[in-house]
């Protein structure tokens, strides 16, 4: 007989198990994001909002977005998923690993002021998700744990995301070295590049299904 | 063929996972909001706890009441949902980004002492909730995402109390630029007017279903 | 026809969601209680530790304690209710009120020092839970919200054990007035109190339904 | 009739719930690890960084990945569990009230710096841990709670598992009062050897049923 990969099972409740513990954490991380923003005292809170903006609440906005991002994929890719194997388990427990240092490193991206150490620490944590990732999705086809009506262009999709993620955090970590604000507007506008990419990927995807 | 929204398949198991996420992000900051409350110290409490009562506490019980109503309709809307579209999805995260918001809310209602900023932000963060609120019901409607035995007068009685609480919320603005002890008695009259106009409103329409 | 309280459909998924909220909120109270415990520091760790001893770490033990207990009472009751109606949402809301202010009551019991104001506190939360428990069981009972396979005692002893609790807790606040140690001590004492009530009660119920 | 076990009927609703309030304690005190990492400032960071490289961090990566072991297993065996008894219950209540010790476990281990009180206490709740674990072990086995579909040698490889957990930490207790790194080099060298041990274990059982 062939060698197989050695698959839990965990189509039933295992696997509800595994999305709800996710979910917990990506809440908890999510939630206590705001629990870390500073609160302007007495009368001279307008100057200090004004040095606020520039650094917590805007960093508490680029969190606050990308986890909540990270949440919407993780939702997508498992509901993709029908089986799970223990190191899909383990690989999806390296990913909350990431999720728990993102307030962490969002209260780093500002406590160390202008230095790139906390642009490069945060960009760091990010292409340690987007490698995950692409593990998941290579691990997930390879042990033939997908739902049997995911679409055949579901892994392409999921990986030319994390691929975009990679490449705007990666880039970013050299930008920081320069000038600490440039590599955050990076991650800003990586945003609208990757959204053009992936819809340029969709229709030409469609385009070569509908001949 | 007509166009239709994208519609997930989330009637499921993926429509239990947005409920989930959603109260597990509203039962932390539930819970968070008793974390910050100051322990008075020492043979002073009495005096300190004078204080906390025309403030620190007070704001931690109308917090407590505003998220625990919130969770509360949120669970009554979300029984009568069937299924979800991705924008659906995104329009809940953007409601949970105002309860992410409501512990640090709380907070800078009472650090700022006497000024408006704070019942202003307060109440910022409740009129986007209503207006997200408002938003998710005319989605459900427009993309046929209700319930077939939820009933026919569910969508008006969500946006009608929705549009009490903005209101409320709302005409305290204006009111916390004269005086910030104002807005916060304004958001506690609001509940029974809002209360009463909903009872005449369910009259209204009981007398107009039984014609 | 008779007039009915209005039942929500609650049979299915809303009772799961309100248990699941539930539990949440009690496993963040749960949890929490850790956080605020002190760390000893330095050299002098030993004399601090002997301090903390007789305030910090007892007040954890009690409240994790506490809380556990609570939660497994919760279980076993929501394990024989069927349905819910909106009244006994609201009134496990106002439960979790109670638990929410555990963790604060915590630290206010041991951080006004000898002051009566701190058990007093306390044991006010745990009198609000016990009353609230009651109303919870009057009102399943009343409005018919129990299992069919739920047994006839079932109700008499959750008003038995929440009385018990009731008594210890109301008792021991003029005891906190004249030394608020010997109150915590009462506490300690109700337990193996209403565990022996507990087993008088279900001997003589047994007794009862062999004859 | 032969003495049984109070059986509770957990099989359905009630064993989820169980699992579900364990979730969420467990992905609580893992995501609250990261909350109390202290973060570098101004120009020195650097040096700060080399300090807390000795002892924060790495008690946060240690810590990281004994509570993700330990939820990995829980989760394992709770598949195989069928059915839940009060007892099993409240030693899972226990099991819950080390993960919580977990967070201060690890502050304290880092916060009183080359003392042995720290490696010593972190061990001494991974030992309560492994205690409370054979216990479930041994009471799922004598209250015949596993699934009718577990594996014979299932319970035999978990108590070998949470043995030499018990005897790694135990062992460490001892060598902290010589020297409080060598303890936690000594979990760290643990790790590979229960893994060998396992293996080894493993291959014996799979000869002896091949026989």
């Amino acid at each position: 007989m062939t060698e197989r990969p050695k698959i839990a099972p965990e189509s039933g409740h295992g696997l509800e198990r595994v999305i709800f513990f996710s979910d917990a954490v990506i809440a908890i991380a999510l939630t206590l994001l705001a629990i870390e923003l500073p609160v302007p005292k007495g009368e001279e809170w307008v100057h200090q909002l004004k040095d606020y903006l520039g650094s917590d609440y805007v960093a508490f906005l680029i969190s606050f977005a990308v986890i909540a991002t990270l949440w919407f994929n993780h939702h997508r890719m498992f509901q993709q998923i029908a089986r799970l194997t223990y190191g899909m388990i383990w690989l999806n427990i390296l990913g909350l690993f990431t999720i728990v240092l993102m307030p962490f490193a969002t209260k780093i991206l500002t406590g160390l002021g202008d230095l790139p150490a906390g642009p490069i620490f945060y960009s760091s944590v990010m292409v340690l998700w987007a490698v995950v990732w692409i593990l998941m999705v290579l691990t997930a086809t390879r042990q033939k744990l997908w739902s049997e009506d995911a679409p055949a262009t579901a892994p392409g999709n999921m990986i030319f995301g994390a691929s975009a993620l990679l490449v705007a955090f990666g880039l970013s970590i050299p930008i920081a070295f320069v000038n600490s604000d440039w590599a955050t507007f990076f991650w800003i506008s990586a945003w609208p590049i990757s959204s053009v990419g992936m819809r340029i990927r969709r229709s030409r995807l469609e385009r070569a299904s509908a001949q």
